[in-house]
């Protein structure tokens, strides 16, 4: 069912420093900062030549990144996100399974302007996946 | 100076229900267990299509992720790895930039047979980084 890993995604606190190690240390193409207030982030995508990396720092009073870096005050991993090809399908097959999708159970367009879930931790190993339909 | 994204390396606690998690839930290819007694962990991959997902279930007394799972009872995401062309040249780049390589600071060999260093959590955003000379 999954496909191809489409990115880790890691919380920051500072997107300019962590850009700049990145850039700088790690020797990585990393792009401009995009805003997404309606995520309530600012990412930047480094980029590898199988996938990438998006760090990612809060934006606005309601960032769903802003409780993580308050218990991880270095920043961390925040999570994983897989493809599929149908997200409806995955998604019920994840349910019918007994895995906890969060939210509504329904997708929503993520920041890559396509449908997305994310599935509870506690279902897959302490980690948060997101699924991307692409 | 990095290259593809390796692996992500996931810390689990029981080792065949995360690779039936994967299997069963999510679809994935995993392969058969493998015990790494000189690195403490039996582990099993993930096979996606552009990398790789590592589960790592500690194996002996003396495991490193051992005390990772003490504080993460689900499990969870426990490190990243980033190819490298010369592990040498990468290491020593990155402590005329202040990064500080874990252990004596000399590659060891890895899990994969090939010369590997882990990069201190602090100076890269919370999460351990590996470079893996390819």
């Amino acid at each position: 069912m999954i496909g191809r890993l489409n990115h880790v995604a890691i919380a920051v606190k500072n997107l300019e420093a962590a850009a700049t190690t990145y850039r700088s240390a790690l020797g990585a193409r990393v792009s401009a900062p995009q805003a997404l207030p309606e995520h309530g982030v600012t990412v930047v995508f480094v980029e590898l030549p199988n996938t990438k990396i998006e760090l990612l720092e809060p934006l606005g009073a309601d960032s769903p990144i802003a409780r993580f870096l308050e218990k991880n005050a270095d920043g961390g991993m925040h999570h994983v996100c897989y493809e599929v090809d149908d997200i409806l399908a995955a998604r019920d097959r994840l349910k019918a399974g007994g895995a906890r999708v969060l939210g509504d159970g329904n997708p929503r367009i993520g920041a890559h302007g396509k449908p997305v879930l994310f599935l509870h931790p506690k279902d897959f190993n302490g980690t948060l996946v997101e699924l991307e339909q692409v």
